[in-house]
């Protein structure tokens, strides 16, 4: 297929680069050119028209701002050279996604929310997992791009903003157990068991999944650096999740809870840090250093 | 070995068959002799006394005023016969397995604490993890009762109460599985997916766990009977875990959202059933029938 | 003075009518003009403009998006008659007034951010509390308009928004109260004495202050209606207050416990009764009808 | 009356005070006698069982294990000159309430719950309102006693326990407001509002209450020695809080996060401040010095 892609960052590059692998012919367009970087086997574009365009556009850009600046402000979708479909797969706020739906469809346009779930690493893989929903026909055509990027795609109907609401319960549930993993490090430390220990034990049992191996390890290890994910990103999910939380009338506590260690792991500088190093917040709490 | 086992719930008498199946000469006692059943192979005794003897006694109690009312209470440890090793595998608090430890110490009574995790289901199979500390030489010589009750014995050195503070900490990131779970689902709701839908996603990529398995398909289904491990139990252990904690100066933010959660679960009439009937209290509070 | 008075709900009406007393020249303008009543001796113009004029406009909306509406979108500040001082009493978020501030100076009038503490019924008796902060050249100006409508004049400095972050503060503190009464109340009875009982002595020693007094009174009997107050408007403050947290890196649990808690209880139908319906919150959690 | 005063801390001198200057015969005594200062005008004794004797006897002791050691484990119930009238003034749980009642009843001793509010100068001013419950006749014959004791006698019925529940939920309102007010000021100071600013324009209006005044003032001032009421004791009432709570089945988020925010504060080196150092937590986690 033709396709142009828009949103060049690590996830991005990624992407386009397993669409190149499969044989796709892929345009690719950066906002800020001087932070775009070759994909190989792709073509650069000097304007984010001429990557949307083709049998589809497949965005993956930061958050809702700027997908909203490169699409709606930019007019992108009044262009002659449209795409016959939008594949979004961005991070974004339900009541965005629900008003880009609208937007397409009034433009013409098949839109299909696919955000993911993994991070930079799996994605070169092409081992994602891909959450979808829109149209079923545009899905269908879709189909070759999913299989091209992630391991397997799951399929949430006809509404696109759905699967956006998916993404967010799964960030929001990844968040909490890396608050529950820091609240029990902090607990057994101060009962003089080493948190390492205890999360060794968890997360090779109860626990043996990906997410907590993977943040386990880092709590463990107390290693922030580089970040796979960082905290402020993090924060930023649980924000979306509970103004979508609250659009729908649910409290969830647990968030609201993740919502004030998030802020307070940031006011101690910890933004840029991975998401993990939430967990140093239960720690610094008990009077550790 | 000689073995005494005292307390034949479901779980203990799953523990008491593992022992004679490996091989041990198994007493057993329990203190209402009613609910007491036949353990096939072992020998039923007909005072506490008579089962707190020989190479080894292991206890399996619901809580700590029984394990304290046959233990301490009921002058086990004054016996002529007492036991040259006590392994102690109740769930119970921080303090009362201190204070056990050094009430054995006087009594000249090895004591190992050896809480496990895992359900009776997986007992009966001889699967649990099982979590063990206390003295070294004591630890080694109860080697092969441990062997013949679980999969896999993590030690934890040899402060007996540690293995228990361990048992809490896993306890509270398990209930706090649970609640993320609910919330998620309940989140996914609102927004038209069903919280099967978004589980059966969930729990088998990024959360693929025996514990997110398992109680996850219970909130799937909206089916808490007949309970594996009910409702007022994990309440219980979250308030040891909030006391333990307190003891040693930590806050848990989560634990505290759990125990204000699961008061109202038990309010609600819902004590009795599976511990993964807290999800309910998330669906209840955002208007769901 | 000319004063053009923009906002007729029950509020604005008392602020007008209070201005019209002390003798000044009131025009008067609402949005919905079916929902406008009179105020006697003030003159109705039939459009926005027409009030944005004179010595002075004073705004009293519901939110941000009407403020938003009617001066920004609306156009007000390159109408030619605009007034030279802008009285803005709405309760509105810090990032609006802070925007506000901003657009005014451009447009070279003074903006003076003036929220006030105080039911409908205190307004109509000119004895709210106005917190207010600005350019103090145009705050000295606005003074016989602030004497007309209030008790009381708080000032805050030169930066306008801050009057809106002290408004917001103040009504976190007043639904925290309510909170804590509620929950008061939910353990009084769960011991067998009645919360109304409980109250009484609270908020006549203790906390015998106006909040407590008054909205104790409604726990007490139970009774929510007619709202002073509404309870969805309340859950709208603490969304802004915890947005103007957020912004500056402060976490606020209580608030976070408040939005949760209000969530619930416009799920549960109590959005347009009084905020002190919040109490039936911790009422029902505890299994009281 | 022939009265006997059982615990000599700053508050039970100031109420054994308060009954010399009555007109009654006090017999004092104090655990600890190196602690014990006179009070002018009483007799110290020196036994417990010489004190618990004569028409009535007062305790005021620290909590639950010094009341329950003076008075059961020190068999006072028991001895031939046990008074009529027992006045339980401390500050104790629930549980150990209706325990004293029952074992007092079997004794034939009548048993008067009657715990205070007001901090220890308020005390010495005969100022304290007194909330008392139990038998109406016991009730009846101790009236000189706490007319002499307290400005106000509130009454609660005749069940002792509920005048307990009482304190504890009015304590638990204070906590409350401290730790509003604590976020508050955190959340103005954010926005470049001095919380002192805050605090003197909310605790004069509509929050003019001597507990936000008192505290407010501590706050403003960022001054917590010396402590008028202890952080550490604070924490113990909210404990005796969520524990009764709990045991009548009322969840209380609001109480579940001072718990949190207590044992922070303990941790950081503040347990013996003053209550109100509670908002330093607030401030810290915002990431201010």
């Amino acid at each position: 297929m033709d396709v142009g892609f828009i949103g060049l960052g690590r996830m991005g590059r990624a992407l386009a680069a397993c669409l190149v692998r499969a044989g796709h012919t892929v345009r690719v367009w950066n906002r800020s050119p001087e932070a775009a970087q070759a994909v190989a086997g792709a073509r650069p574009v000097p304007t984010a028209a001429e990557a949307f365009a083709g049998d589809a556009a497949v965005t993956m850009l930061a958050d809702d701002a700027a997908l909203r600046a490169v699409i709606v402000e930019g007019g992108l979708l009044d262009a002659p050279d449209r795409p016959g479909l939008h594949l979004s797969m961005s991070t974004i706020s339900v009541a965005l996604a629900r008003d880009l739906a609208a937007i397409h469809e009034r433009a013409g346009v098949a839109y299909i929310a696919a955000p993911v779930f993994g991070r930079p690493d799996v994605a070169e893989k092409g081992a994602l997992n891909i959450v979808a929903a829109g149209d079923p026909g545009a899905l269908g055509r879709a189909g070759p791009l999913l299989d091209a990027m992630g391991a397997k795609t799951w399929p949430f109907g006809p509404v696109p903003e759905r699967a956006n609401a998916v993404k967010l319960a799964g960030n929001f549930m990844l968040v909490s157990a890396i608050e529950a993993m820091g609240e029990a490090a902090a607990f057994a430390e101060g009962h003089g068991v080493a948190g390492a220990d205890l999360l060794d034990l968890l997360t090779n049992t109860l626990f043996a999944s990906p997410v907590y191996k993977g943040y386990g390890a880092s709590i463990a290890a107390d290693r922030y650096e580089p970040p796979g994910f960082n905290l402020r990103l993090g924060a930023k999910d649980i924000r979306l999740a509970l103004a979508a939380a609250e659009a729908v009338g649910v409290p969830m506590p647990f968030a609201s809870a993740l919502r004030d260690n998030l802020i307070e792991a940031i006011a101690m500088g910890d933004g840029d840090k991975d998401l993990a190093a939430l967990a140093r917040v239960a720690a610094r709490r008990s009077g550790r250093p």
